[in-house]
């Protein structure tokens, strides 16, 4: 079949594809590329494009598909086409730049995804191709949902999950040690206040083991490790400052986010928050690239388990350690899984600021430290100490609590501070009030995801001295009155906010009669 | 547990909720609401929000939830929030209103979709209440999408299909008439050109049944039943309109969109289409939820099977058959469903006002007429005549065959347009050219794909004049050169953009050397 030339007359050269002016248009779609457009545009008009069309839109060798949002006139000329801040960064044009913009042919690897959707099994290639184009941007929201939900529940095999664990290491930079083992450590999450990090990483580095710790910003948990360590040190270092720190100190504990190690990882996360699920196969493969990606030979990972942690059940915690277990050696790291309680938050401060000072007071060996957080901190230091080779089976605990006791533990924690930038002291919150007991009795059931709320609403983490001092773990005998948390806040709006949802939850912290 | 007053003062009178006033922003993000605020404003300083966080929006007694996207300060005062056209409309605000803007608690009916995600099989009550969110606007696009896909497949029982059924005919309003049988025709589609409905319904009407058909317009094909219709006279009616049509003329083609009998099926169509996925399950709880809103209780069913069109063979023609069959009865419709041939094109013409042609010839028993598209709308015709009682078993083809070949169908057909407001003549487009065979041989496959999106680059159904005009039906002996395709454009550009893409085409229509 061939086209002829048309039976009246046409303008005898060939049409350019169109272009227009790029314009920062200064609106924050958080990551999805967003182009904005003139209804009456000649582009919009000879292309036929409607509002939500994906479009491809092309800037000297940069390219991006983006979905394309239909404006008024008055916000655009008709040549120009405005950019989300996410399109503006990831296709790196200047203010009025020529773009091209076309339509965009089906991407073969949505295909993969619906295969999916109709119950078909992938393999690495065909993850390996979603997951770059999902990198690259070429995935709209809506078509993350669908692969992320394709493959939520039960619905990837082992052999997928080691596949997409992966593609999702290869998708990013990954990082050389000249050091053999590389030690890391992992909590799944879901437990407010389990800030043992920052202790374990002192610990296993002063006792000479290279811990090269990079630590998430809290997304929906009221603080995540870096920005509790924020309030202690700078966290957001460059590949290269870290690796200056790790070379002086052995360990480090920075933002992974700054050294970007895994954009896919950083590209689901968000939706997987919108849809607030964490599926086995999808969690799995993200801690196990993200541990890949940094370099990592060696990993101990700490699991919480209760009714309102990320993992309700023994049973489901055996599940997920198999597979954990199968889909580290698969791609080569030694992985010790250990099952910790997650019933109650850990430690008593729970937002950045306090709890880097429980951190504070458990590496000063301070008489009023937490027990719970100086406990669960040994252990996996001592797991770690063991997988390290630095100590015999059985006997990782007690060698953790001497590198702690010595306070070495706390002199390579100050070291470590210095050298990503100095040691900050944590801030104090301005407004506070307390929460109590209604009646004399036993605390017996604690809602970490209540408490979080709370701890959100006073400002954690954006306001890194807001959050929720945590005074009466399970089992604590109270006395009616007899204060329950405390709340601080930056401001009196969000004090007020916190208490009105905390006095709407009685079941945050829950009292029988005793 | 009770919230005491804080340690440190605090105004006495209570924070109200943050409010803003609304502005209408002036962009169109399709049908999801879309609040935008300044990353500066009080509320998202106080509240905490961030790019992507689903809001609740309440001004007066109407209350939405909107997805925020923070802007730059030059387009907002700092008390100002911009709502998207979707947002706009559905809160029904005027300019400078005030409104609220708070935290949303998370939905009871996405825990249904979670289950879903996780394998589980959901009741009625279950789905209705993803239903009637859905509906509400309170699903943003991604939790759509996580849906859709979480019920993709075969992932739904037949139970859960007849829930769904049911849940989404619940969701809108539902026409009764004062008449039995009430009779309707239905196309999965997939076939460009198979406009048989006009014809159709005017064979039923002239028997006498009453057949009060609404059609959808294109959403991604070049023409839907109501764009077609449109060329031959008006179709978006009020029901009190659509009725008197009915009572007057027992039917009517007009638009669905207009009545808006299906809100829940206008929610997951747009992002059904986003995926270009269409489950089964789905779609059967679409269609028939679609023909009981209408007031139908005899439906015959058009399913076209070929490689290029939506059944791809005659297996899955089966298994939908069946899931049909068992959905329609439980929700009380009779219904038959006849397989066709789905390998080429219906008639000749692919565009509003080509496809209108031939439905005029086929009308007036004009000799040029395409006998495939008379012969098919004669054996649905036929087939809904003898559901409908108007004729014995076995008779309904010869029977509707009179009534068109009488002139009875055509007569009717004009009693209908005008009854809608007056008969139209279908427009010719300006600009025409040719595709031709580059061989001698015979037509041995047609993608139906293909030739949908070349009629849609000739522009077709924005302009109903344009469209494809296709002359060599499978098993056409060609010579070199001779035409396969006439495409009409209503602008030069619009027909440049589709010769090009017919020429890097040239499997659109095969020829073999025979």
């Amino acid at each position: 079949m061939i086209a002829v030339p048309p039976s009246t007359s046409l303008p005898s050269v060939a049409v350019a594809r169109p272009t227009v002016r790029a314009r920062r248009f200064g609106i924050d779609t958080y990551q999805e590329p967003v182009i904005y457009m003139r209804r009456d545009c000649e582009v919009c008009r000879a292309e036929g494009f409607e509002a939500h069309t994906r479009l491809r839109v092309t800037a000297g060798d940069r390219e991006i598909i983006a979905t394309l949002n239909v404006t008024l006139d008055h916000f655009l000329e008709v040549d120009e086409a405005g950019l989300s801040e996410a399109a503006w960064r990831l296709l790196g044009v200047e203010e009025g730049d020529l773009m091209t913009v076309g339509h965009v042919e089906p991407l073969d690897s949505l295909s993969h995804v619906r295969a999916k959707m109709y119950g078909q099994t992938l393999n690495e290639a065909q993850l390996g191709a979603i997951v770059q184009d999902a990198v690259a941007g070429r995935y709209s929201d809506v078509e993350l949902a669908a692969f992320l939900t394709a493959t939520a529940g039960d619905r990837m095999t082992v052999e997928e999950t080691v596949a997409l664990t992966r593609a999702m290491t290869r998708a990013g930079d990954r990082l050389r040690w000249d050091a053999f083992p590389v030690v890391d450590k992992h909590c799944v999450g879901g437990l407010p206040g389990n800030r043992t990090t920052p202790i374990v990483v002192a610990i296993a580095a002063a006792e000479g083991l290279v811990i090269p710790k990079t630590s998430s910003r809290a997304i929906t948990s009221p603080a995540g490790t870096a920005d509790t360590m924020e309030t202690l040190a700078p966290v957001t270092l460059s590949i290269e400052q870290m690796r200056r720190v790790v070379e002086r100190e052995q360990g480090c504990v920075v933002w992974g986010g700054s050294v970007g190690l895994s954009p896919a990882d950083e590209t689901f996360i968000r939706i997987e928050r919108a849809l607030d699920v964490d599926s086995p196969g999808q969690m799995v493969a993200s801690v196990l690239s993200k541990k890949a990606a940094a370099g990592s030979t060696h990993v101990v990972l700490d699991l919480p388990v209760g009714p309102t942690a990320k993992v309700r059940d023994f049973e489901s915690a055996r599940t997920l350690s198999r597979l954990l277990v199968a889909c580290a050696e698969a791609v080569g790291l030694h992985l010790r899984v250990v099952t910790t309680d997650g019933r109650q938050p850990v430690g008593r401060g729970i937002g950045p600021a306090l709890e880097a000072r429980d951190i504070l007071a458990v590496l000063r060996n301070e008489a009023a430290a937490p027990a719970d957080l100086r406990m669960r901190s040994l252990e996996l230091a001592g797991e770690l100490l063991e997988l390290g080779g630095k100590c015999a089976p059985g006997s990782g605990v007690r060698c953790a609590e001497r590198v702690l006791a010595g306070g070495r533990a706390w002199d390579k924690f100050q070291a470590i501070c210095e050298a990503q930038g100095g040691m900050r002291v944590p801030p104090v919150a301005p407004y506070t009030a307390e929460v109590t007991a209604d009646r004399a009795g036993v605390v017996h059931a604690i809602d970490n995801r209540r408490l979080s709320r709370i701890a959100k609403l006073c400002g954690a983490p954006q306001a890194p001295a807001a959050g929720v001092t945590f005074l009466a773990p399970l089992g604590t005998q109270v006395r009616c009155g007899q204060p329950l948390l405390q709340l601080h806040a930056e401001t009196p709006g969000e004090l007020r906010y916190a208490l009105d949802y905390a006095r709407q939850n009685p079941a945050t912290v829950a009292v029988t009669d005793g």
